[in-house]
């Protein structure tokens, strides 16, 4: 293998169909570095060491991925990692121009970074962080869409709200 | 009829698109809610209660048809209601493939609860609540777009800077 | 219930994820009728009698369903079967497209036709008549894609070619 | 030429797509008015001011262009500028729905306006405002995707946290 | 005005919609050409003379407008006509796709040559040439879909197969 | 490295964007299989011959990459190959959800089989083999479009039509 894979993200929180897509990468590559955005500007529900704290808990025993919390340009990150592809999961049309849009934009800034496009297992085609959000907030169960330090963390935050 | 049809929605306000949506949907079923839900996290224009009014307004003397508010989940709703079907709306791509993700939600959530789309009269292809209020901002006029009573809370509202 | 559902298409042949529509149009029509259009400009694969008799054999023991063949206008067969409305099954944006255009042209013929789409189980996203008669034709198992009736055909029709 | 056509937009900043854009127009209509809204429930990052000083340094020299801002409706400007046409670029199908709902709401408000839509060159696909200060923001060169006015600005914006 | 417009398709046949764009462009333009391309690769239901008959009765009268065939390249065409712009009605996303990419085409073919897309009425938007053929040879009306000379042609070939 | 990825394709013919397409691949990847399909459905232009010969030539001393024709199922060849991943590249839209249906059909026959996507360079978003031959057929230049070897067998067989 010539370098790991980075996928990159704002895992806010990781999810199942998270976990799918990096089973998936470690049929073709030897590791993975699940890279965590802080991405400010979208006001993420979790703060950046929540987020790695669950993305770790939920990868744990996983061999071959690494996770870590990045900032600055993507493209940066990437090159000091050595890594040779980025990683995005496809699920919809809407996501797919999204994401083309943002893997042009970094092929501009570094003509050495290739995105690689996956598809997570049919299953969670439904499935985004904040559609979890969205179910966990008006008292929905999110069992088996999310790892259990997900829900443990959803249910501390909207816990008091949660009816049966 | 085996159950009434649940239409949900923010209706931050209801438009004569949803009205003719409402219209179709008689069609077929026999009775059907139309369910205000809150919708606090995209800071509606107008409150639970103002919605409601308007929507009550606007479909006063259709036969058949309920309006309530409602929060929590929609699958928990519907089943309290006995409903057999949440009806959307699909005019554009972008639309199709957020319901999608939310009906399969919905379905995950409840295996009972099915989603069945319609189409508003392609008069109102290009209607949503967010133009409606995009148009009053600017001193449009919306008249033919929205019902009498939501016409007049948008102008009260934005009266002071409409320009002629 | 105010009249039957009437299911149009090809059927060319009928695959598990139109029995998967066909179980949930169940659930809020008493009836539905499976009508199978001749389709002679799309060349199909079976003859309508073969498809006519797959489809009856598939659904076989489904309370409320009648398989008919039909020719001529599709809103004026509705109307011969007083059927309230037409059930169309939406899986990809490219559907959606086609069929908003074949909707919308139907109502502008009779206005009374109403078009109600719905979703099949996510398991059948991928699912095609094309794909199915694509597998078969290289020699893949269909199994489980298709009831058995359809099995049985493909397997009279391209069973030579099969290899192991 | 029968009238100037009117490029409306938020500019935020303006980009070599923009550009590129106006230049295209330019082979058709004799006039360009360059028409900036102030588009404050988007909450723009540059003052309505500082994006029309951006504009018209970038389109200096340019022959036929004016740029301006406007508030108010749309098509009451370009009524009060004589407009025959509203130019719109089109990128992905993103764009391509929500400009399509506009350019009906348009029509709607006032029958006369008729939008026309062009395509950038390929290069900018991938670029828009957005992402112009995504990239900024996190220390990346946007040199070649602005004009060197809007480059001036970004960095005495970010300056302080960009990086080598 | 700096040249006329030239809008090349199949016309097979021409439909209401291509004429309310013929109306909008001529807005813009002092001069369109309705350009029909042989279109031999898709077996076009009329024959070339008979599309152009038709387009020409269906614009006579219309200030502006010249129909012509024409084939090999469309952009040494339009080169050969002094055309300024081509013209392509947007209705859908599938359209969208493919006429970007042969905008895109033609740009690369001769650099001179700019693409601009403009938008049929929303009452045509489900309105086709193929979905005209298809309710005409089941024997549905056409009328209000297409001009008169249209209607006709398409009696004359399915005449016989026409049922009350 | 784990194994090969295998490129599957028509090929009919190979275009610079495939090509663009192999090199990326090789960044990830040792070697990649190109699998030029029969597909007898789609009635190719050029035999799987002499597609064999177009691809072999225009990859000659492209270290790591093999050219190869194959017949049956693709997830039956890419095991017999000992392949890790399906290469697919994404331009459209409407590529993408195609291309998505064939990745589940193929994770549903071998779940064993993984599909990545990539993406060609943006000058070849609107690069079809479809596109050349049109362009071909009506005497239009393909340099730079194709490699060498290509435009050959292009010029061999419209020769006759080609105009200056």
């Amino acid at each position: 293998m010539k370098g790991p894979a980075v996928y990159p993200g704002t895992f806010d929180p990781i999810t199942n169909g998270h976990i799918d897509l990096i089973h998936r990468t470690l049929r073709i590559f030897d590791r993975v570095i699940v890279a965590i955005a802080p991405s400010l500007r979208k006001a993420p529900f979790f703060t950046a060491e929540e987020r790695l704290e669950m993305a770790r808990e939920a990868t744990r025993g996983m061999r071959g991925v690494q996770v870590e919390t990045f900032d600055g340009l993507l493209v940066a990150y990437v090159r000091r990692m050595r890594g040779v592809a980025v990683i995005r999961g496809l699920r919809a049309v809407s996501d797919f121009e999204f994401e083309l849009q943002m893997a042009l934009m970094n092929r501009r800034l570094d003509h050495a970074v290739e995105t690689v496009f996956m598809m997570p297992s049919e299953e969670y085609t439904f499935l985004t962080s904040s559609i979890v959000k969205e179910v966990a907030s008006v008292g929905g169960s999110v069992k088996g869409l999310v790892p259990p330090a997900v829900e443990r963390h959803l249910k501390a935050r909207y816990g008091k709200k949660t009816r049966p």
